[in-house]
């Protein structure tokens, strides 16, 4: 039902912890607080240690299994799975050393895409969006946060999405440059995923817009309004979420921290032209879906008139008609006509004349 | 009733003084003027000495008292409450070397957010804005300066408003690094506050969106558009409320005065973060009550047609029935139909064939 | 009358001068024309020479009286009111080497708000805005320049206005800091009162849209649309007139010129502070001026579905009605109802039941 | 007729060459077309000499002549005007040796104003605007193109418009400093007189507008849409045209070429005040001209409302009493009314109260 | 049929790749993919050596033919034709050196316009547009990849458009500069015919809106709306196609690698002109259709209010005549008027009178 559409129209994206997101007031720094939905299973850390020829996943079952695991000689890659255990978070941080002000940024999944270079890291936070597998679903949308260090990479995710598992996937086979080169290729590796799957959420919304426009070819009383607003709202959704990745990403591809060697550079460049195809791709969905608004209007207008030329042509055709006959209907004493021996069929022809001139009328008109 | 919301729309941000406020033409620098309700309540003035090991806050009873208490050598904070004693704060300001002009700017609720730099002195206005308890009543707007000295804040606000309470909470709990922090942390400390309010704003508009959003999809009749537009207009007069603030934290974000140390750096940066997340929510909104408003006209557009097609289909099934049935109460003396003996029941047939004739044309037009 | 409004509307800015302003073609530079009304009285010339102890006010009768009465040593202020005596004006400016392009620029009541840097002058040319007395006259327009030399400041007007009597009563009075003061300071005063007189037309035009907003709430049908496009058009001719000052007085308060001194820098970026202010107004009234009009027009559509729903239950109650009785009324030899005893009343049975049947309908369909 | 106002608002800037101007592909620079009417009358040459106390005017029948003419010491203006003769006008370039992409420029009718510095000459394309004298003629518009060189001039004009003459009278009576300057200063009255030009096609479409709004004022019917709409566009394709002028005179006004000499700054910047008062003046049209718009569209609207009460009030009026005369135009045998003795009468009182109270209602809703 | 022409307008530029382009998710970099249609026909390899005395086109079978058949000491444009063959473009990619990332760039055809400089490379990707023979087939749209390097120019397209053949031949006649200058002459000179097709677009789609709006003058009917919005589709289309040019041009002309020389500035200015142009041509265009679409919706607007009233004329005429002959065609046994001498002529002349009256109404509110 169109009913539905419209609902997701709104809701899609934005999840019961709305646009802002709740928070407590004025509270100190680094005051920690998970808003989002908390799960039985607990909070899962991989550890996944890389060199050119070495290559292991761990899995820590504590902060301080986690801290042993890291290796102090080569690249690390610190994966945290869910984020409502926030003691465990904490703990983990504070052992590295974030600034409290980080650790809020890590949990709230409200916040806006973001880099911040700090003298001995860098702090990435992007959107992650994925389609749903029907229409009726919301999107998927959480924050990866990826903290980037001396040799180690820490990231932070809600929920076990997938979207980490081919980079884990080409690690393990070892094959291109990911195992040669180091935490700022691989943070490249992730956010390369992370914006690839922005595209299936563009192709998803492309598709819906031109199965919309079909739709509103063949007929136009076959589309609720709520859809095209829906559709239409979702878009704008989207351009404004990812709006801010054009910024993260140029400040990238620009960084002069020394934690981003420049064998990545032309990496980034990649990555920034990919962000800007996708934000200019929602700008053109936003057009059509304004195109496609604009349609329906117009259209609408136009039957409205088609509606009125049918009512007009019958009430200015039988209107007069039926006066005629009323007129002769009357009971005056005196009158001539009706004792007129040709009277009747006469007036049955002046009906038919007037109703075969008021069609010629409107015909010339253009009305019928 | 929905004209009551229409009337919030336009006062729920604007009070009795208007956007530009009223005041004296031409007047010399310096010529002081409360332009805000007068109340009964004295000014009152707040001493908060505190350091690592010590905390005091003290109520002082005239100028005098105020400049005795204030510590030369820790940081000092004075709370000024209340503004509508134009000499006493005349006084405090003079005897801090306030120069005439920020004294305007202190008493003129109307200014827009600002910082201004000094030699010895930053000046910061913003805007504390709160969602009152019901939909009745307006919004809560004053304006909030801080005057950041070396080792002294002095804060100005119009009304007892808590907002600084949680803050003052923390610095008596010694906990945190409130109290090793100077001045320019408790100033970072302060408008953290105050931008915190914004949320709670938000989150009432969002939810007043959404609403409206959830009765116009249930029954668009029972939506009046006053309250539309009244949303509407909230959310764009919050906007440009908040806009400046951007400016405003940008420029303490990369303030270079001897006032704001380094450490104050990321809180401030953080700061910058939240206030842009605050005003693009609010173009969010905007976005989401424009879509409303449109599909509200839409679907206004949408009704004429169901009511034109109810008429139209009566209207062009009845008139030719209704004329046919004033041709055979014609008085002719010759209508030899009338004496047929099948003449009647053959009419109704020539009646159903009609009416049925017509509800398949409409059926097969759409239209019912 | 509504229609009065809606002229004024084009005609309370823009004077019959027009925007653009008729000027002959291609003449060398200095030509002079003075495109405004000619008055009989004289152009006036003030010479106001003040130092700290000394204040002096004299009329001169010509140009030659003029120079002489300049004080060297001292600030000297010289008023010229009236712009129409072409010959007289280019004297003085001769006199006082002006080049002949600014004598044009002085002229030229139509030219655009800018500030112009020379060697030993500057240029300032601000528009003067003041609210008619009556909503009937149109608003006062014209322009002020001020030429800005050592110890020197000449300003014209076309006018008497009084918008410089304030200013010139504190130079008297000799309070405050004016006369101890140079001309860089008395240019800022004279700046502040003009732009003070803007607040004036700012608090006209926000009364004025707010009445209209509480007429529009009260009965839609008691507003004509042309005063809405006429309040609409006054805010945005306004706007159009003001935002260029933003950058005139952006440019006095950056000014590098030695004739500014460092004193009065903090007067200009207060001065600035109020532009902004003024123009950020602007804006704000055309927001809620267009939501007005948004509120207007679909409260037009309502009114319409309303109308059409009278007509539709009206016509869908008695067409049916109509034809059962035109069909009685038939005068067919056999027609065996008309013959059954309860016929005539069991019909107004049905008539009663199709009335109160269509009123159930339109009672659900929320019609009425 | 209103059909040809908007015939020409498509038409009246746009000449039959279109908006990007049809031109071969792939073609060598250098490669020169003539895309204009070709004319009967051959391209004349004018060589004008002058210095502070000579001025002489020639006609050169060939390049050899014109190259003669061409005082070596002194200011020389070169007047081309046509286009049409390519081979000539190339041998002219080449002689003078201009870049073979600058004689493409010269000949290009459709090229947008722009400035180029090269480093022995300055090329400036500017656009001549000039009203047709009456509303049916298209307006006159041609691409100006002065190359400044050491102590020459060389201007291209497509027709043999007047718009220069003024200049080459001030040259001839030798007052003003013209003739004391160099061809930097020719340069500049040059241009100004083109901008000159646009207050005079300014002023045609202001004077276009306000006799349109008084006449939407006096009534709204006698007013065709196509007007509307028309005046839109001429005013949208003017700003779209000048637009790019604004940045061609801020770049003279900036130039730092040997050949723009110092003394012609102010004039830059005298010709830069207008050129934005000309670009304001668009945009303010272009405001009053959607001002129209609306106010059209939304009396448009109204107007329709009350041919809907029209109706309505009739409808509503004589169809219940339409039925109740049909009711007693019924032929059962047995209805008691009819033969009531005031049972006519009362029937007529009945009409009467039911006309009047429709009426009372209708009043009350305010439709009459 | 219009049906047609709308749905062109969303599918004449975009193909069946869509907008976004379908790729593989977090592949690794160099990961190359043809996602075009395949094609029988080999991918072609053409290799153009020449020098100032020389020019040779051979065709290369295999990439090392193509390696040994390149000139090292000359200019040499390798000219590919087909994207298909993956294995073959990225060995020949691989013997050139070119980073992966950019062989993935080479093929994706959905990539937008861009110049990326690397230290012994420049990669320049633009679309070529070009217009269909007929309104019902779509535009030719494919993206070209230029490689610069040093001597060497290599070009990828997908199809053998005859782009570049005009480029060939002027290489080939040795005429003009394009023999005597390197291989950046060359890349301008192939950039500078891929625009040269962007006016053969705009002059289509010029052509299309000008025959809209005659169409549109001449008969409001005959235009279906989905013609309007689909030629408006297309034009946003191709501006949000052509915007990214404009920065590509711009920065091969501020370019500083050394593999641009001085003497191609100039050229690669011109290039920018005429992107500039192309650009404004299509807003232009963008304003038109907007102005189209705003006066076909007025049209309809009006052509509502005369189809309401012809309607109410009529009904307003009818209504009360009709009303009035039914009285008279009651059956009260008391009704003096039926039995009076004159009633029945008297009638007739209320009836006229009513008429008449009915039409100078009309006449006076200017309805007929
Ligand atoms: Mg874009
Ligand atoms: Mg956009
Ligand atoms: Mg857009
Ligand atoms: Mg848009
Ligand atoms: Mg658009
Ligand atoms: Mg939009
Ligand atoms: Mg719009
Ligand atoms: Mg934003
Ligand atoms: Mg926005
Ligand atoms: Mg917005
Ligand atoms: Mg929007
Ligand atoms: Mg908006
Ligand atoms: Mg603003
Ligand atoms: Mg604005
Ligand atoms: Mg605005
Ligand atoms: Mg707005
Ligand atoms: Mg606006
Ligand atoms: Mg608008
Ligand atoms: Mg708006
Ligand atoms: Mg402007
Ligand atoms: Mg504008
Ligand atoms: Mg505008
Ligand atoms: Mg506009
Ligand atoms: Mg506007
Ligand atoms: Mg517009
Ligand atoms: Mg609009
Ligand atoms: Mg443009
Ligand atoms: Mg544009
Ligand atoms: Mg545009
Ligand atoms: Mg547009
Ligand atoms: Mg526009």
């Amino acid at each position: 039902m169109p009913q539905k559409n419209y609902v997701s129209g709104l809701k899609r994206f934005v999840t019961s912890r709305g646009l802002a997101g709740r928070r407590k007031v004025a509270m100190p720094p680094g005051y920690l607080e998970y808003t989002g939905d908390k799960t039985e299973q607990p909070v899962r850390i991989e550890v996944v240690n890389f060199s050119e020829h070495s290559f292991e996943v761990k899995e820590a079952s504590s902060i301080e299994e986690c801290l042993q695991l890291e290796d102090r000689k080569n690249p690390t890659w610190v994966r945290v799975i869910g984020l409502h255990d926030v003691e465990k978070l904490s703990r983990l941080m504070d052992e590295h050393e974030i600034h409290p002000l980080i650790q809020e940024d890590v949990l709230n999944q409200r916040h806006r895409p973001k880099v911040e270079t700090w003298e001995d890291s860098i702090v990435v936070i992007q959107k992650l969006i994925d389609p749903p597998a029907s229409k009726e679903q919301p999107f998927h949308v959480e924050n990866i946060t990826c903290l980037l260090m001396e040799d180690l990479l820490i990231t932070f995710q809600e929920t076990d999405h997938q979207v980490f598992n081919p980079v884990l996937k080409r690690l393990k086979s070892g094959k291109g440059r990911i195992r040669k080169s180091g935490c700022d290729y691989l943070l490249w590796a992730l956010l390369d995923a992370v914006t690839d799957h922005y595209f299936l959420a563009l192709d998803q919304l492309e598709e819906d817009v031109s199965r919309l426009d079909e739709r509103l070819q063949a007929d136009i009383t076959a589309v609720n309004p709520q859809e095209i607003y829906g559709i239409k709202r979702e878009i704008t959704l989207l351009n404004r979420m990812l709006r801010p990745s054009r910024e993260v990403v140029a400040k990238l591809d620009k960084s002069e921290s020394k934690l981003m060697t420049d064998t990545v550079t032309p990496f980034m460049r990649d990555l920034y032209d990919h962000t800007i195809h996708v934000i200019e791709t929602t700008e053109h969905l936003r057009d059509l879906s304004s195109s496609l608004r604009d349609f329906y209007l117009s259209s609408v207008s136009n039957r409205m008139n088609e509606i009125m030329k049918v009512l007009t042509c019958f009430a200015t055709i039988f209107l007069p008609l039926s006066f005629l006959a009323g007129v002769y209907g009357m009971n005056f004493d005196d009158m001539p006509e009706l004792h007129w021996k040709w009277a009747y069929p006469m007036l049955w022809g002046a009906f038919l004349t007037t109703f075969l001139g008021m069609l010629w009328y409107f015909r010339r008109k253009k009305w019928i």
